[in-house]
């Protein structure tokens, strides 16, 4: 399914007095029509992969519940995130998950992807399952694991994995790591970081020169005792041994209660070494929920730090969320709408004012600065980006009244399950 | 120092002009002039209480960094409260500590509060410190602890505080416990909670008929292992034990990380056992930052859920912040606006689709309506409430612009700390 | 397979010795034979539910990573559990899940219990996941989903499950309730929190005269912003409103960081409402590791609390945990000897000297008598009561020494998933 | 005062026969006399620093309730070491904290401290309070502050710390910095960072050659939303920039819920960045509690990292706790010997049979190696490592029989508060 831009400028249309009076609005409440532009501008240009694996329904250990309409291969993903990229303008571009979605045809891929405007991002590899007929397990671990064979194996997967990106013009590696211990004395800490540098090498050794390696890390999950690459920090040694190429990945959801999310970023962006970001939102560890659904205003603080680095770095965004209640595309549509929010937001702060405001240590002004720009209501803003973009004014009304979903799963039915989690 | 409201008139002339602009701009946003004017009525009405030992720079256990101008008596305090009032109009209550802030004349206490419009709310008992010459120490406890001459010491000082609180004018008293352990086997945790009881239901029995007893509890500190009154279960547990006139008292800060607190409020709401309301922020414990500056979603959700309970119930609010490295009386024009900005935005819901939304298990929907309030930018309401009770446009404007606080260290000195902590 | 008594008696002769040293080497440590006698006594009687789902590999959202062996029916299960039972004496009953547990023949399946020398402890509903063919899904709540035909199908289910339990000759229902909400807003707090109630009195309407209700809770997951039933609190009230046959249950890993378990423990059973305890152990969330595998000195300080209790008590002791790397079985038998351990070493304290310490105010004291205890290798008592019921000295090293995965593996294949999770 | 020789062997004498049984039961116990004399060597070199601060009563924001007998001096204080040096044989070093402890003559104190065979560790600077006519506040910061003049004035006092320390035969200083904000926007992180490396550079410049810096981190405390240097990864990285000798130091109470502690230790001793250690126990922030009062086990498993390093490296071991409701002495010969517990288990390990169990991914043996050494009563070995060092067999036991409390309270008074905290 697709959907047509005549659709759309008809739907803008009918949308446009609304929008336009709501535009005005915030022009009146704001007063200063360059840095409106200059945020829509900025919105304009912001563009955020989609995971593959984010377009069915996820679960939790205790199940599933599946939705309908669910793509069924990798060109039906592809035609979701169509979908969503005709909706929002911001959503033009895919990471992938090998093995989950191994092209049968790489042209084929590529011209549809080129047709929906699509680019190929970060692509992902799997050593946290078996597949079938894998000669050796990963059940205790894949590039730190003890034994010389899963880590050959491991390592030559991500491999293939740099492969399979380079044919459809993906520019870097994802390695999400689930290597780690479930009890106390099962592994030693140092054993399994130095197998881990050293598989990482194995594969840095691959990569293209225009590549960049992201790595991941995170506390726990699903393992339950320790993870190899627990925290920033130990992303960011590897990383620094690695070489200029690997960088760090942040995911919003791999953090102990309570952690600074923000000061990392600005201390991996100080260093060099933040390459990609993973969005999602949590109250309590990797719950994987809708993008600014529980700490919106953690997720400004963040791109207070990013809209910094963005002015000279190129950073790989992502959701990486889980939908097991939602529809997964209105999900997407308000991920993207509150990371657009957030950044936004940033923008508006008077950088030179909050500078001067610090130097006098006058905490209570730099809050002020700060809560400004964050209860400003930049929504209208979004919707102008988009509409100078032929994307919708309001995407996720549009879907509904497209009747998008039962559409999918008239065409798809109501009992797939998307391949992947 | 006091505030004219020639002055605050003046003030309110000058920004007129940009309010009427801004105001005017939300009404085109919102679209919906009956529904901004309920929220308008709505703010004008709402007071909340300033605790007297929030006028003076507070520390943590490494320190304190005294800031000048304090207040160094009761009468100061009610001054300083003063000030907050006239500047926003919503914070014409206090809420004593005692033995900090014994009136040495009452009447002459009353007669400054009155012509300051500022009525007096909880009192507060204080058996978590020694006091000079106090025959017997709450190191180990106070109502809870394991001497009879103890316990009895506590329960007495809590009736005093009823009677000052009545020789005032207040209705009700917050009993904030400390008692618990720092060591496992320290205390039995029985024995401990049968003591608390007892010495509860001894006080309980001298309360007047028209008063409320607010039983705080919380999770740790000053006690490392175990608190007594550990969290809303316990406290329940004791208000129901008591009596129809006993409530529990919720504290943001007091909850183990990644707690729910909205669900607690509605959990205490229906059971009808909610009687207080304790705001601050916090990351990690107990921080007592501004209200609002670290989690204003979570304010918010809270919010919407003690509007329900507002329509039928009188619930007593009150900031309870710890300032130290703010200018107290900023701080707390700060706290007072967040307050309001996430009433405001529960104020906007509309219940009718909410429940809707709920019944059709649209989450998407739900999430939709929730955020769409929050994400409204409400603060010309405030303003507008602000006006129409001839408070300040833009309190924090006016007090910067009046140097309250210069005046203040001219007056009262550099040098002094307010009584209490 | 089982185990014959004649192989364990052999076993025990030859290990004979080295017990006896080490039996003997306690008791010049401890110098004090009645002490320790009495803590064999009590060792001897307890007995721990194994759940029937714990005896196949469990996963994560990530995927499982199955072990072999593992039994494919009800009688595997109990055989399962008739060889743990064979082996330390401590395992003599069975914790069904319906559906997951229907037996074809009742009658047989209690031949073979008695037999294997197994009583049939609380069955357990599953209202969390949908079972093909049902009519209504439970993806947005069971007993306390908005529509009434979801939830009376989980009550009926309910009571569908007391029938089985009754032909087995089960006492009692663990009600375990996934119902909650992944976003803020999804659902009314309260309006949950009612029809839970509501259908939980159906249930017990249902419910035999001599039998209990187990009301368990939980913070979160699956439901990953609020669950109904999220702490004792919610669970005590309901249990109160239900009636004198319900009661709370507590399981270890279903709480917020850092809870203080063990006073949570001592509150429940001072209002007589402690039911059921599900053992596991955990770092993060809900890890449901094996037992006493990370924090064994807050399982023992929760025993410390039991052993009071249990003087007057009949509470329903069951291991609640997830083998996802070990042998279930051998995982099984490690959490068993760590909860005996916590239950000798609390056995071990003097009571009236701990009393007199904390009556004295003597903190270090108090934590010289519960170190003293905790500090004591109380492995060889478990073995003495171990002998005296002709189960193993040493469980583990006989299971390994029989090779018993190896031959469940011959005889039930390598590549079955049991029943369940 | 002090407690002669002839004392302790008098008292050791008295309690040999018990002493004698229980060491002897514990051979029994593990049938390995090479191994417990092992052991016993290794305890008896492993020395502990006692920080100056340790000896008086601690306290929390909400107030402190002092003790009696505390030190008044700095002679004092050294003289509380040697009582505790004399009994237990491992606090024969003192960690001293500049301004509190400036010795007026050094060579007194050097005199004093080679009699009561105590060394000077680590000196500690102090930027995170205010000293009476000290021309800058670090209200707002000090090494980070950014004001050029708090910086200077922080650097300056660093370097004099290490001048006393030189003189007194130091060799190494511990930065622990409060610095930090407590809103968001109130600094930037990133300058914050570079002034903090830039601060202690200059620091660095005056350390003497054969000294050591230990760079602390801390994630929150005093300052509620970030420090400067909030994590391993933040203190790794300057020890890094500073140089070789510049090194971590990992407070146990300085982490965020649920941190893997012990996977810190070891990624930081791999990469030769570990430089010291301060001791103390906690269950919800920084509590400061006894070692091992609360998570013993955490404690053993971050020994069984130690252990490793211990064998090339050298640590510097300090307590650093807060006694708010013990006889500091006594929470401190608690503390040291918990530690020692830890220590004397990780000791048993039979490392090469944990390599082979971890290589063979046999999780559950690994399991039962760790908890064979964790569940032995090692208490007998620390006894004897004692008794070969003329230090007291049972040395809280000595401590209480000789009423040294009470002799300090009659020679020092009862209301004396410690320079200090």
């Amino acid at each position: 399914m697709r959907i047509q831009p005549d659709i759309i400028r008809q739907f803008n249309e009918q949308a446009h007095e609304e929008h336009h009076r709501k535009l005005n609005a915030l022009q009146h409440m704001r007063n200063n029509a360059n840095e409106l532009e200059h945020v829509i501008q900025k919105l304009m240009a912001m563009q955020i992969a989609i995971p593959s694996w984010a377009l069915g329904t996820g679960g939790t250990r205790f199940g599933r519940f599946a939705g309908g309409g669910e793509p069924r291969s990798l060109e039906e993903k592809l035609e979701d995130i169509g979908l969503l990229h005709a909706l929002n303008g911001n959503s033009g571009a895919v990471s992938l998950h090998i093995p989950w979605d191994i092209p049968e045809n790489y042209e084929a891929i590529r011209s549809l992807a080129a047709e929906l405007n699509i680019k190929f991002d970060a692509v992902n590899s799997n050593t946290f399952q078996d597949q079938v007929g894998q000669p050796h397990s990963y059940k205790f671990g894949s590039l730190a694991d003890y034994s010389k064979e899963v880590r050959a194996q491991a390592v030559a997967h991500n491999i293939e994995v740099i492969r399979h990106g380079e044919a459809l013009g993906s520019k870097s590696i994802t390695v999400w790591l689930a290597d780690g211990s479930s009890f106390p004395g099962q592994q030693s800490f140092r054993r399994s970081f130095e197998y881990t540098l050293d598989s990482l090498q194995q594969i840095y050794a691959h990569l293209p020169d225009d590549w960049r390696m992201f790595v991941e890390y995170k506390p726990y999950e699903p393992n339950f005792y320790s993870t190899v690459i627990q925290d920033w920090g130990s992303s960011f040694l590897l990383a620094s041994k690695l070489g200029k190429k690997a960088y760090s990945l942040v995911d919003l959801g791999h953090h102990l209660p309570n952690t600074n999310i923000e000061q990392i970023v600005s201390g991996l962006m100080m260093e060099g070494k933040l390459g990609g970001f993973h969005f999602n939102d949590s109250k309590y560890g990797d719950d994987d929920l809708t993008v600014g659904s529980i700490k919106p205003y953690q997720l400004y603080l963040i791109f207070l730090e990013l809209v910094e680095g963005m002015e000279s770095e190129d950073f790989a965004w992502m959701i990486d969320a889980s939908h097991n209640i939602k529809d997964p595309l209105e999900d997407l549509l308000q991920s993207v709408e509150a990371i657009l929010i957030a950044y936004a937001q940033a923008l508006l702060i008077d950088k030179e004012a909050l500078k001067k405001a610090q130097e006098e240590k006058d905490v209570s002004l730099c809050q002020e600065i700060l809560q400004d720009a964050f209860r400003t209501d930049v929504r209208p803003l979004l919707a102008e980006a988009r509409l100078r973009k032929q994307a919708a004014l309001y995407p996720l009304k549009l879907y509904r009244k497209l009747q998008v979903r039962e559409q999918l799963i008239e065409s798809r039915g109501s009992e797939v399950a998307a391949t992947g989690l």
